[in-house]
């Protein structure tokens, strides 16, 4: 097994490997551009990760991990021309720099590199690789749909909301450490089982960025921290804390998330407060909690070693605690 | 072996009984919407027919087939957003009727789902047919690009014209009769030999497309006569004007070609006679018929009963002809 930051540097070498002058120019290079803007890659990591988990070598598992991390960039792509985003770590997103067009067409171009990022493998293997890949992909989509619809709607109940996040989020968390899985050749039930511990290590993930986009420490949040409450979005803090409010609470915070200032400074902290008093503040971290240790409650099923185990954990504390 | 009707019928009636009401609704509801405009279903059928000159059923080859008929319209949506056109078959445009954000993840979908067809097949079939399908689908993406490209270029060859709409329309004929071949299990010849006739096919339909584009027909050819004239399009027709021209007409063509009127009548009556003077029309028909029998040359050399190459060859000709 290796480091976490040394599947980093793998991931790494094997996307520059991979850079060759492609034409036309106009549609390949917004593609490398994206991909070398850096991120985590969180994604393939956990796809290496699980493929020696399951006691196959990681270099096996590192055309999975790479349709992955395309899959991904190209889903950010298209989802900042939707969202109008200026920014995308801290860079100008794709559709800014080049135009909106440039960034479709890029993006139709890797979602297809994803696929044939699966060619390296023997039909059984990229048979099952693609028809996991397409069912979450599908998801994926539907999730933003879902994002979507949701702005516009009044009566969004909280298992709407964690569908939607489940599919926006943490299937491809789940599908990643499932391929690693699928490249090892390991039994189904291990596959299983890594995907649902992806799945609820992706849930806890996501609200934990809803609770932090709230309350995070502006130092190391990365992202502006009242972002969601500037943009009135309905997180699952905003859901918990209408379901508790008191009818003067709700009227309040509904009040507040129906208007766009120029000085967000005091809309959030009321805002916050709301989400303190209602006690949605305290749920939200619960339910954090609860998918964190329902992940780690699936790992104990797996049939693999100990340490490998605790490797997982290690990993999702890693996640929880923001310092992967 | 059945008529071009009778498989027209086949697609049609496997497209509907696909349709299911699936959630959520503004991403499917555009997807169903843009695949019941109708058209000629002209790549799906070809792959029906393939798969029966080869000895297989045409039900075997149903799924691969819609996988090319989504794929493609897939393309129309996104390619509709990226010209800004309003109509699509004589009705609304997807992102006209509902946005642009919807015409993107709708058609991301759409990608999506024509491989999820590709499932119904067994792992080396299942293989085989993605891997032709991606490799076509990022060839249609990239000859979309260069057509982006060539717009704003004035030194296109005629060389690197045929290259583009090789990739931005002939691949897919090519790519659409050999999915036939390859469900059938025929010779990889065969396979090779059919998506060459349908590459040449491909290429005289486009350039043929080009010439009716001017000189067709109003009442039959479907689309405004003068339509690549009133956007200054640069294609085979402009082309091989600028290569005979005299240096007057050079001048005149690239004059014409350099404007916007409200009225274009008198433009393209002028364009239309310098088509014809310096010779570009009787090239473009002479290259339109190089195509055609270089595709039906390709005939000759295929492994099939001669009954079924003139089946190849009559639709092909009805293709030429434009009543298919």
């Amino acid at each position: 097994m290796h480091s976490i930051q040394q599947y980093q540097e793998f991931v790494l070498e094997y996307l520059k490997a991979q850079h060759c002058v492609r034409e036309p120019k106009n549609l390949y290079e917004p593609i490398h551009y994206i991909l070398e803007l850096g991120g985590k890659r969180m994604r393939p990591v956990l796809t290496l990760m699980s493929a020696e988990i399951f006691d196959s070598e990681y270099t096996k598992a590192l055309p999975a991990a790479l349709a992955v991390e395309v899959f991904h960039n190209f889903s950010l792509i298209h989802d900042d021309i939707m969202d109008d985003a200026p920014l995308r770590r801290g860079n100008v997103t794709v559709h800014e720099k080049w135009n909106i067009n440039t960034g479709i067409l890029s993006g139709d171009a890797m979602l297809i590199l994803a696929y044939q990022y699966f060619e390296h493998y023997k039909p059984v293997i990229f048979r099952d690789l693609a028809k996991l890949f397409s069912k979450t992909a599908l998801e994926v989509c539907e999730g933003q749909q879902w994002d979507v619809d949701f702005e516009t709607r009044s009566d969004v109940t909280i298992l709407e909301y964690l569908k939607m996040i489940e599919y926006k989020t943490a299937v491809l968390v789940a599908a990643a450490l499932k391929m690693g899985a699928i490249v090892a050749q390991t039994s189904a039930e291990n596959g299983d089982l890594i995907y649902d511990f992806g799945l609820n290590l992706g849930l806890a993930f996501q609200l934990q960025d809803d609770y932090l986009d709230a309350f995070g420490d502006p130092a190391t949040f990365g992202k502006q921290v009242g972002g969601d409450i500037i943009e009135n979005k309905k997180t699952y803090l905003y859901l918990k804390a209408i379901e508790f409010a008191s009818s003067e609470e709700k009227n309040q915070l509904v009040q507040l998330f129906s208007v766009s200032l120029e000085d967000n400074t005091s809309k959030i902290e009321a805002v916050k407060t709301i989400f303190n008093t209602t006690g949605a503040s305290k749920a939200t971290q619960q339910a954090i909690q609860d998918y964190t240790l329902k992940a780690f409650a699936t790992l104990d099923k797996m049939n693999i070693s100990s340490d490998k185990k605790e490797l997982l954990k290690a990993f999702g504390e890693k996640l929880m605690n923001r310092n992967v």
